[in-house]
């Protein structure tokens, strides 16, 4: 009987977990990722995080088996470097390695969206489903898959882009540099743009007033009062991304055939049923009726919990493997 | 030692090929389908094309072990029974367990794109590849998926239908009713539909000479004639449906991760390399860098035995497991 560490390195905050063999979270440590603080400094809040969960949960250190860590940005899985990755700070950081030195036992560095969509597929919304997409939108919209029971890397694990899959050649410019992504017409920063220029213009007085015309302030809490609200031109405009969010969660039911869409991540915990709602019409009316007739849309339900559950599920499996 | 039937379905002809266990066809055996005649009358001939090539062999009927068939159309994998599929005249034929009793021995039937690819994979151009994605450009175009090096099928056998992959909104009508699927505007009838009307309007004499104005006779030899002549209209028509099959590409470089993307079908053998370039400089121009450095594009090379190859390596894995 053991136990390992679950970890979520985000942006924003880290979470460190000391996870059971039934995937059941003992103990959760917080702190704030200071991704401004560079490498060293981060890397240093992380062990902190992980040790100060081992000493809440009250258990001897060599109890804990393993490190399992999810982590946003390209990596390679393989030796654990994080690459370069601007919201963390990182640049080339060994994270395993090292990891791997000062706590001597066995790490593994897997991307976030994947452990996330891991974690619902063993405790959350797609438990039970063998074959599995999952789509996150948020500022970017990430993506992951369970394929025939397992969860799916990819070649050199960064499947799963599902951000950039073209649904609109000629469409509005991406931060990747194409035109007509999905994330250029589906992510929160899609809706923020046209949501401050509508109040820019006079036409939605109540959101100028709430949150003016700084593009910063537009997140989604604040379109998602508007739209409970139903604010007419932000209904359209969350509605309408939420039509293009469908045609590609359309195009990802005729590719994989699976039997669940798991719909997760801030802008769907923030805008709710009524926007899942329009993306799974549009899903219906976009795919091919044999293969979209069969297919559950859920919302992520795990929340914080998804990804430290996931990393957990990950290194459970590594070391029953070695 | 024994031997299966490698067989491949085709609405024009079907192919019954004796496959030893190094997958090496030793007879083959060809039929037209003539699909006009009706579900009987073709099972009748399916059943005569066999028996023919294992004649034609010389081997003693009790040395087939299997018989592995690659169809066109929906199908229950399951249990075998070929779903509503106009091409071939079959609604509800219970293939498989027809076979099953008159050869008395394990019939599989699966989808032919998928045996096709996996025919590649298996001794082609993907072989010794992990992840591949097959794109088959003809009348529609058909796709495959090899992950983690396996035969991916979904979770009811039809994953691949990347021709109704959604790229651009608001596009041309697709024959399944939607908009902007890629085979809408990167198939052999959607390039007909451009080179019929172009040579209508009279700008381009050499192929309205040649073809008339009849859509029907607008096969791939026709323009890629035309294309080898470098007909300027015929050229851009051609280069640009390839730079939309290219963003298909794209699309399925970034959500799969693959090593390798492998085009094959009609349209691919009788236009080459100049058309398999353009595909490919648009993949390259719309992927992920990270993602597309690494991926190799390959033209299948085995013809008709990719799916007969597929079909018998599907056959032979059955019965060891069983």
């Amino acid at each position: 009987m053991g136990y390992v560490i679950g970890f979520d390195l985000g942006g924003m905050k880290m979470i460190s977990a000391v996870v059971d063999e039934k995937l059941n979270p003992v103990t959760r440590q917080k702190k704030k990722t200071s991704a401004q603080s560079g490498g060293e400094a981060i890397y240093e809040r992380i062990k902190d995080c992980i040790t100060a969960s081992i000493e809440l949960s009250g258990l001897s250190p060599e109890k804990i088996k393993g490190i399992g860590i999810a982590s946003p940005g390209p990596m390679d899985r393989k030796t654990g470097v994080i690459l370069d990755t601007p919201n963390l700070g990182f640049k080339n950081f060994p994270l395993k390695q090292r990891l791997e030195k000062d706590f001597k036992i066995p790490v593994i560095v897997d991307n976030d969206v994947s452990a996330g969509l891991y974690g619902e597929f063993l405790r959350g919304a797609a438990q039970g489903f063998r074959n599995v997409v999952g789509l996150f939108p948020g500022t970017g919209i990430g993506g992951g898959m369970i394929l025939d029971g397992r969860l799916f890397r990819g070649s050199t694990g960064n499947a799963g882009e599902i951000g950039h899959m073209i649904i609109q050649v000629n469409g509005p410019l991406c931060g990747c540099g194409q035109h007509g992504c999905v994330e250029a017409l589906a992510s929160r920063t899609a809706i923020a743009k046209d949501a401050v220029a509508l109040a820019g213009s006079g036409a939605v007085p109540s959101l100028l007033q709430e949150a003016g015309t700084d593009f910063k302030r537009y997140k989604s809490g604040v379109f998602a009062k508007a739209y409970k609200n139903g604010e007419k031109s932000i209904v359209e405009i969350i509605d309408r991304s939420a039509w293009f969010l469908g045609i590609a969660m359309a195009n990802c039911v005729n590719f994989i055939n699976p039997e669940i869409v798991v719909l997760g991540g801030g802008l769907v915990e923030k805008l709710g049923a009524p926007y899942i709602s329009a993306a799974e019409r549009s899903m219906r009316e976009h795919a091919l009726a044999a293969l979209v007739e069969n297919v559950e849309v859920k919302q992520a339900k795990l929340g914080d919990d998804a990804a430290v559950i996931g990393a957990a599920g990950i290194i459970w499996e590594e070391l029953a493997e070695n």
